[in-house]
């Protein structure tokens, strides 16, 4: 008399290992809350006899991924291996086997997103991926289903718990970013290769699958201006903390008149606003609709149980589906259709450069002389710490000013023989344009 | 061959004319995101001359609700008429009628939540109730959805954007708590009114509704032990800044083993905590679930189109469902049962205590004396501001007692020929009490 609904799960990795548990140990509750009893079918994993310490039939688990395709019985293929190939080819495989499919992997659906949700909409089947972005948020959900009623006009956040946590302890403990990064890694917080993590990458390609849905369009992460946070020093964030910033690696994408701006780059923001609070390895999604308002999400943005747990939420939302004879609706609300993209050389926003010069006289003129022929108008200078010989920080915070005019002056002042050191830029997001609205009643926030 | 969902909306006010204009508005994109049109069909006001300045056809507009409830082709009834009665007779008669309800009504839910799931249950249709909690933040549906693979554990929050208003001004500005709700009232985030607000009573609504649908058990709001925000001075928030506090009306639904505590309350909380920058008409959610861990949304939780977002994603859910064929699931996601509670004579935490006392020699002594009979144990004491004759405030920091234990000692101590007032009690809450879970990662917050 119960209904069953069959589940092939491809990957016992960290999120393989924590989605299983949550299946086998919450099955009761499942089954109440999907209308269908949640039955692990068959487990992939290339090390079959490792089971991780779970409660497994050893005759359900595979090496070969085949078994979970070629199964009709299974009805949600659940990709947790990541990584491009051969994650792309078996999930195509199992959309066009006819299978629902969840996938928490992120560099696959920024880089061939519109393909699988093409094949999957030509399928008929759904594609879950909360636990594509966020970890445990349920930032897809909220954007596709909470704020339906809106036009979405900003989607910001900080979307790397590493970086944040590499962040986090720069300003609290005043550590180089080699020495925090090394602290991260210590603690699991940072993979061997941090790269991805602290260069931007992977909050680029989260940004890409959020901009994608938000304002259904194609982006992919070649399509986002991204700088990682390597280059800051502890000096950047005292400064910053002088001006009552705080520094933070966010993901801007801004639906304005003039295009799709698509950044992730390290961003001064007010220190008492609530990104600015976001510690740690947490992550936070800023979103701003044109009824809603701001809202914000904030909560672990990654880990083996809040990654299993919003894997699991998406197969209940297909098992509620199968067991009421409908899928739920997969991908993005709309049809992919391009919106222009606004091209990073247009930004205008405040500027805070740190400038490493010789202890000279006339070189705060010439610096100076070079951003006034651009265009670029100075609202605060700081040069402390003159020690003679020594290069001095000069920094520098602007007023508004154009992107494309701000690196036509670096590039002439990173020439001048008095500049040792290539100046670090840092935009300053104003909270007050983060959350511009046409239409939204702005609350306090 | 388009699809059609007829609504029938009851009650023009501020939330009713938010919702219609987002239906018209933006009834192009909503069409595509339903799967079908979504048709304003009739509207049901008091007034039914005053159009609110839509574009709605004066035809289909009435003084009637039966011209609703009586027209077969209107599948989902939005009720934003507020109170007890008659929105209640009207709600049920709507589902007996086979009609879909969506409401934003947190009293009537909070009192009589119980039957209209049961009567819905059993028609067999859906209640849609995002809009009675948190304004336009899907906290419901992150309850019933997001989270649906965790046992939650937590739910609390700033569930009352007036009382948090006059809290944030207190704080920032040194207002008397009247001059703050004087000003609240001015710019309209206050009713003539307030008790509702300022006393806790429509955050205890809201809890009620969150608990019973986070624990699946049945919750009204005399399960709630409720103070509210009235008596507390500028005296407190200062002493509380001064021991690392800010003071906030929380809402507090714990399961723990030894049962469910449901409070409201002036809660201290450490001023880094998300929680305490929550600023000005702002509402919070915190959400523990035993795989998540901590989740907090952030947001407007009243206004016109804020709210007006809600009502409309739950008709969008709705009307989803009827385009394929089905209904989603409504209400709280388990049969309600049950869950035993735990009288708040049994919390144990720890107390903030501000005695206003005659400024004699041995009061702190006999003061201190008859808490050491109870059995609670002082953390910090100050005192200051000694005026010859008048009343001083002695201010107490306690280390973990019973409530029960602490009413006992107060009770004796407000007794006392030196004491003045009664005493001014805050309880402080312990992040990582808050956040305790059995299972769960707890992430850097």
């Amino acid at each position: 008399m119960t209904k069953v609904c069959q589940i092939g799960l491809f990957g016992l990795g960290t999120v393989g290992t924590g989605t299983a548990r949550i299946l086998l140990d919450q099955a009761e509750l499942l089954a109440r809350r999907a209308g269908s009893r949640l039955e692990l079918a068959r487990v992939c994993d290339r090390h079959p006899d490792d089971l991780r310490g779970l409660p497994l039939d050893p005759g359900r688990v595979t090496a070969d991924v085949r078994d979970l395709l070629d199964d009709p019985a299974i009805r949600v293929f659940v990709e947790l291996i990541g990584g491009i190939e051969p994650a792309r080819s078996v999930v195509l495989q199992a959309i066009a086997a006819g299978k629902h499919v969840v996938t928490a992997n992120k560099a696959l659906l920024a880089e061939h997103g519109s393909e699988i949700f093409a094949a999957a909409a030509e399928a008929g089947v759904a594609v879950g991926f909360e636990a594509s972005v966020g970890g445990g948020i349920p930032v897809i959900k909220t954007l596709k289903e909470g704020l339906v009623a809106n036009r979405i006009e900003t989607v910001a956040g900080i979307m790397n718990g590493t970086a944040n946590y590499v962040l986090t302890r720069m300003t609290d403990d005043g550590l180089a970013f080699d020495e925090a990064l090394a602290e991260a890694q210590r603690l699991g917080y940072a993979e061997a290769d941090p790269t991805f993590d602290v260069d931007g990458i992977d909050t680029a390609h989260k940004l890409a699958i959020l901009a994608a849905l938000a304002f259904a369009t194609p982006v992919g992460p070649a399509d986002i201006a991204t700088e990682g946070i390597s280059r800051l020093t502890p000096l950047d964030i005292t400064f910053a903390a002088e001006f009552g910033y705080r520094i933070k690696l966010l993901a801007i994408a801004r639906h304005r008149p003039e295009g799709l701006e698509l950044r992730v780059h390290p961003t001064m923001i007010p220190a008492d606003h609530l990104l600015a609070r976001v510690e740690g390895a947490a992550n936070a999604f800023y979103l701003v609709g044109d009824a809603v308002g701001q809202v914000l999400l904030h909560g672990p943005g990654a880990g083996q149980m809040p990654t299993g747990s919003a894997v699991v939420a998406d197969i209940v939302d297909i098992a509620r589906g199968i067991a009421a004879g409908v899928p739920p609706c997969g991908g993005p609300f709309e049809a992919l259709a391009p919106v222009p993209l606004r091209p990073m050389e247009a930004l205008v926003c405040r500027y805070y450069f740190r400038f490493s010069a010789k202890d000279r006289p006339g070189v705060l003129a010439r610096i100076a002389g070079i951003l006034g022929d651009n265009g670029i108008s100075i609202a605060a200078v700081i040069q402390k710490g003159r020690r003679s010989r020594a290069a001095v920080p000069i920094v520098m915070l602007t007023h508004e000013a154009e992107e494309a005019r701000v690196r036509r002056a670096l590039a002439r002042i990173d020439e001048l023989d008095v500049v040792t050191d290539p100046t670090t830029v840092i935009r300053i997001e104003d909270p007050a344009t983060l959350a511009a609205s046409a239409n939204a009643e702005v609350t306090p926030a």
